[in-house]
């Protein structure tokens, strides 16, 4: 499918579930609309406690990606032993390793990764578990009974979170099993769907959706609707994050430590989590 | 001078020094002597607050270097009008932009960027002010006796610091002032003395400096000596923090989001304090 009728498909989507969106937004989240660009909980005063906790994988010239090739190369320049100190060159992908999708990747003119406002980066970190059914199929996806079941147990989202999804697909990273091609090259992993961000976007609280797989969209999506969808609206996705079953389903704070690129659409990102 | 000759000039000097910096470290610090890879108070839980500070330049191709010549270059390879979404290769030193220097930088096995305890990426946050200074003299340094002068104010650094230089340089991004390089090529702005750094090193308290320049050695600087008494020592530096004006001269914490790139020396990175 060309990437215009991607565009097109997802818009019809949108379109014809729109009534779906309005209620299953009902259904998931407590709070008003908040209008887009409001700013989150972090303009205000923090109070953050717990223990530091790294969401990072390591990245290396094997790390899996998404489109299967390589995209971290890096070169030594300098060496102690002759130099007197030791440097590298880097080359990579902005869409590599543990890494931040700025609205800037799946739209015209959205925000940067260095326009995102840094009260967007000090998020309340809400974890949903799904490990269950992504151990029974990979091809599960986070939806908005999901986030239902979260708000049942938890009580509302809190202004400003990163909603994160917990599959357990971090512990695959050094395996065929990360991106889990079939013999036809789909993908099949985890991720958002695109109902579940809807509904998230339209009850107002996340700034941030986080994700443990390769995608925000689960692996076999045809269309990238969970992308077209989050993104646009001004908000920002994690993928490749690691680690999350360290933390409780509540209470933990994320700082995205995202590079500063000017004109970026992400880039690989130090997640550490305080919880 | 060819790097083996400094490597054995600094050595000299640290020689020739080290009853003064046994003398500088009791004048300037409170704590008994902590070994070396002791883990800092973020081993324990934290409790944080405040509102986030980003203290991150936006990196772009005109960035100023310390080498002077351009260190990064971003390339487009996808274009949302012509591919359904917007996507960058980035090629970069790293050590360019407000970036993190690693043990390893200076040292021929320290810890990579990657190996930092993340209990060592968030740190209680000691701003040292010495724009007066630096005003009336770009070459000025940060001395023990700076120390000595925020601690008679404040009392002893906090266990697990990262303890900072603000010179004010920060606001010279844009122009020739941040190298402020001479007719001979040497470039003149603020840094920390290797006596601060060493006794630092001996009180034990910080895990890491950072600098609003371009080094953590002052400019006109012959021999990276700060680099090689506080790198190989287990310790960080983040170089061209920005920002820094807006926080207290104590009670804020850093956030250190370097990337995790496997066997680094360092790399850009967003730098969010809280306070």
């Amino acid at each position: 499918m060309c990437h215009h009728c991607v565009v097109e498909t997802v818009k019809e989507r949108m379109l014809s579930r729109r009534s779906f969106f309005r209620g299953a937004a009902a259904v998931a989240a407590a709070g008003a609309v908040a209008p887009l660009g409001a700013l989150p909980a972090a303009a205000q005063s923090l109070s953050i406690t717990g223990k530091p906790v790294d969401l990072t994988h390591e990245l290396h010239p094997d790390f899996p990606t998404f489109f299967g090739e390589q995209q971290f190369f890096p070169e030594q320049k300098f060496e102690f032993s002759k130099n007197g100190f030791n440097l590298f060159e880097i080359r990579v992908n902005e869409h590599t390793g543990t890494h931040l999708d700025a609205p800037l990747h799946f739209s015209a003119d959205g925000d940067s990764v260095a326009e995102i406002p840094v009260e967007k980066l000090v998020a309340p970190l809400v974890i949903i578990d799904i490990r269950e059914k992504a151990a029974a199929n990979a091809d599960a996806q986070l939806t908005p009974e999901d986030l239902k079941a979260w708000t049942d147990a938890n009580g509302p989202l809190p202004q400003g979170a990163c909603v994160a999804m917990l599959s357990g697909w971090d512990a695959f990273v050094d395996t065929p099993k990360f991106r889990n091609a079939d013999d036809k090259k789909a993908m099949h992993f985890p991720g958002f769907h695109v109902e579940a961000v809807q509904a998230l976007i339209e009850s107002g609280e996340a700034v941030g959706i986080a994700v443990d797989t390769l995608s925000l969209d689960f692996g076999p999506s045809p269309d990238f609707a969970t992308h077209y969808a989050w993104l646009p609206s001004g908000r920002w996705g994690l993928e490749g994050a690691s680690n999350l079953a360290a933390l409780p389903a509540k209470g933990a704070t994320l700082i995205v430590g995202a590079p500063k690129f000017r004109g970026g659409t992400g880039g690989p990102t130090r997640a550490i989590a305080i919880g």
